[in-house]
């Protein structure tokens, strides 16, 4: 049986690649799906993308995992420093879920570097751009794996 | 008259029988509904429910309160310890509001012993599971009695 | 058998009713005994009530309750904020123990939101004024079924 | 060619009026949508104006404004203390924002002290009720000229 | 009629003159005693002591002073820095209270820099030895007066 | 009869011009004068300049508008971050005070995000350069309205 | 031969009878200082005033006090909480001073709480209005005895 | 002569054996005293016992000790963390102190990490049970002989 | 041309698959290398290794990378949390650098949440185990085509 | 069979004897081994000694107890207070190890009041100066027992 | 051209030689100008003295340096600490500064150990007495080559 | 007799002339070495040098140099924010230390402001690159003739 991956972005992360692209860089978010996509298809793995801004549809979007995935890649973004819901959606769920960042968030203002998903999570990827998701998928294939 | 009252539960209490049991306990949101239903029939209140991962929505319900209902029961969950907008919601409608953990939130992690709900809330039960609704039940109708 | 809990006041609770009636009311402590002394009656409940203004005495009488009572009922007023002696008297007597305050101690200075009775407890109730004890007993009532 | 401004406001804003007048005034927030407008005419600017209760929809207004508008006034009200996805999207939309406060943040409580909207604004005005706006326009039209 | 005051004095205070003399002088509490009845008498006050090592026992001691005495000078050693017990009661007894320490608290280690007496005093004299009774004598008088 | 305004500059804001441009701009303290005077002018507001370099007779300057001036305008420059004594002039004064930064403070060194001045002024302005004492010219003419 | 005693008074004490009455009491420096005059006739002790806004010419004040008086009586005001020169100015002529307020400074905002000169200064006297010079007229006499 | 040793323990410890075991071992007082009594005999010292859970019996147990013991062995229990009441009792009797703890308290609560006791002991032994009086006794009688 | 990396465990990772495998899991140092070892050779890069126990000689280590190896992953156990010298070190070198931690260590005590190595590090990734390595190296190769 | 313990001593202690006698003593580090020895001797333990100024070395000798000693007493001096690569050794070899100190570190600086060695030792020993060493090998024999 | 330089020293320093000698020396300020004057004159540099009380008038003397002197030598004594003013005044001037302290505050009051001054300075030198003046005239002299 | 002088420099300083020369600038040790060798002998002092990435062997150099070196010039790197073992090595060997840093320090990041060595050290010179030496040996020289 294929094993399944949601890949959940947060809020501002549908402006990448015109968003400070000294930070972000200039790949776009349709970019990293098509990339992650291909190597999702090399693992055999499938994969779905979701996008909000708004906290509480991130919420539903980890609960609504559940059951349906194998696996979830989060980038919550500005969230991950402030949203508790998201911590407990993804312990409620019970989904394993990678934490991935594009930038080096503690090489960044220092209220980016506490994470309220960090400790919910199985692991953090963060600094590498756009490959961060395709290391995430190969981490989530390992765990998946046993 | 019959007075009425309004259940409020925050984000991933929907979740409530699934989501870690060994805090939460197996109760589902609905056993709780219809516990505090029954409960309100024999203190002759009426009351309605309303649940939502979406802080903002939780503020429109908040709102919303003012005019219909003359008690709010609320359990944050998440939002309660990062929600300043939940506070300033309280204050704003000033319709009577008490705050319920089924949690005894003070034994768990330091960030849950801040809540920006308590000043604004008429007082605060937690620790006793789906007994806590039943418990603000009872405060409410002291309340209104005044 | 009958159940039998034990209601415990702490420094300065002696002068209720005469004490600042704008934060904790007219009611005395003979009133609070005589309306939870009635509501215990209709659980079928025995209730005892203990006061004193010294931290070692609330000591001694939490220690006291092991073997004759099956529940407490504690506002240690002041010494709640600075007590470990308490909380470890609670957790060395291992009687269930529900903490209550009048006022709504979230609303009032910073030094008394920190609680060392909390954590210790099965559950908290404050804000209520001399309701909070009939709640109490309620929650008593419901824990001792288990 | 005609510049236009988008006002946005966030939490609770929309009960103004009927919110804690002694501290948010009796004015509505029609009123203060009328009062700006009038002024904007004046100033030969083109004016929006969006309410919304909602972290994330906040954010998707502030990104809807890029190559629409020229110009943002944004009261984010309790999601100023809390919100570093406003930020976020402020940067990244790139458009000049100037934050606006009805009350003097700095003279109420400590929580509503810090801003994360404030370092990524090109100024901020709080105190002057509704004629924050007022000024808010006349700062913005300063800029434009620039 | 002649007014009355009631010096209370905290713990350790009973070994005066024997206790670190470099910080606290050669001077017992009986000459203290001897000296304020002195002072006392040329004011035409009446006035009693009461020491004790028992945070509880000055609890009651204040809580007694309510009705027999016009004034208390209290001194309460190392329980000034640690007993919201001993503010609550001053507050709730409504004795008009004045905090003397003999040493200058202020020079002295940082966690003597605290006291919850001072908020609920008249006003706080320190660092005068023995006289700071005199001097609190003189401050009760004149509050008297008014 | 004609309202009139006292607009106080304090340390360094002399060198306005020369000090570092990148972050005040090369507007002088002379230009920002001549501006201010032509819109008070405006307004039909008399308006008289005073600058100093010294706490105490910034201290001096508020003191002495009382019974002269309807309104202050107060950029106070560091003095901001560490004057206890010119929040007190302010409020010892009781002159309408509005406050003025150049630069957005907030953006800048964290020492400079705090301001003793704001919780006794009626509102804040910050980060419009020169306009800010424009756009506090007219605040201050809307609250002499009242 | 006489000893003689100055008391200095910092910033807008110069405005007391006219500032916040409700903290500060109608009493104008002026009565201040004829009654602390009198009292001081009474004690045979020698006597002068000085009272400035400017920091920097109080430390002169107690510079200048050296070798020509025998104590100092210092109400630094809004400098107490901030001035780390006027506690050098002290250590560095060695005259005997003692610290006044007229207001309970410990009752009122936090950042009046720590003072700069209490370590420097014999001992401190505050929450008696204008007896507070009297009081410390009194210790410095005992002082000077020794 | 022979050399005697007052063992003061505090709060809860009467409790010993039954008290959470997992922590504090299954050893009651009781047999705590019969070991010690042993070692004191081998080492020819005289051994008394006190136990109390009132902060100001045990400073007037400490206090007691001046004159007739040449040492103290305090174990504090939960006023270690809290009792500056006890550190200036033994500062002020002067009698050599060992503070002992049965468990590691640097291994449990972060309250349980700091000791107002310790500054004032001799010296501290925590973490060896019941043995920890055993050795305090050695450390003792080693300071004795010098 | 072969690009060349070089891994550098620090203290303790010699013991690793004795050592709290509950936490670190039965995987030897051994093992590790070996792993990375076939995927380096997959991915055509020359990779060494070292470990030390010792902060400088992982110091020096890192400043031999210079002009020999073409990256580093770098796993500093304890001494990511404490050491500024390797930060130092990284900076100074100037070989792209990857901080790998076998567990997820913002799961474990706050103290391992901070790292003095993450700023200087392109980017981090923790808790996947050996897989990390890999992760890393992946990560490298990618950074090395740019 | 015979047990064996090592004693390690830390930074600067090669010194003992001649650095800062006021606070550690004219005893020197050869003394120490040789009243140790002689103690072991008694208790029929074996014992070595080991001292570095090199924190991994250091770590490397906790590392090498594992298998050849039966308990370890560390004085990890200066290193106590930054290195959790010595509390992670510690807790890797699992060899129960007793942490001493021949002052009252927590009489003297606050930066000497913590210790990342005291959560992962069986229990501390401080301000007994040698003895603490016979103590801690009495403390060792008793574990062993059991 | 002969370059030249303004010493200029804060509080308290005209006071030195009588001031606490044991912190300061025996060394008068007279002393420290005739020593830096025959060390300006060997380094072929005129050099200006200046000293005041008025932290104002410091910020002015700062100021007035622009153009006229080459460099600064600063001793700002108390102000070092709590004044931005100053801080400010070097940053707008533009002159190089090097700070000087005659005692090592790193040895004295944690308030002493931060400086406002040192990060707008070239450098700091302390703890070397009236020398510390000839060594900051050296480094001068070194930078001016520049 | 010709005194001697030991110059120590701690990590990373090998690297110097390579290392991030826009901070450090592009004078390499040797060049250092070459410079305070000249100016040692124009002081006629003999100077040796030695440097370590190791801290253990700092300290083991420090130590070395009780009774062979005269004075110490120490620039500690990184480890004089994070090295008690040196403070420590200092002060037990009692030789005069001054602190040395290239760069000035207190102009970086806010965890290089505070060193360890300063309270330990005669003084500190920082900010004047490779000449910090120069003056270190002057005031090295100036201390000796004491």
């Amino acid at each position: 049986m294929v094993n399944s991956v949601l890949v959940i972005n947060g809020p501002n992360l549908n402006l990448l690649g015109t968003r400070e692209p000294e930070i972000y860089g200039a790949t776009t978010l349709s970019d990293i799906e098509a990339i992650t996509r291909t190597h999702a298809e090399a693992l055999k793995l499938d994969v779905s993308f979701y996008q909000s801004n708004v906290e509480g549809e991130l919420v539903d979007a980890i609960q609504g995992a559940k059951g349906t995935y194998d696996g979830i890649i989060l980038n919550a973004a500005a969230y991950t420093h402030t949203s508790i819901a998201l911590m407990d959606a993804i312990k409620a769920t019970g989904v394993p879920t990678i934490e991935v960042h594009l930038s080096n968030v503690f090489a960044r203002e220092p209220f980016r570097h506490h994470s309220y998903i960090s400790p919910a999570a199985e692991g953090v990827i963060c600094g590498f751009g756009a490959q961060g998701y395709i290391l995430a998928l190969d981490a989530l294939a390992e765990i998946m794996k046993k």
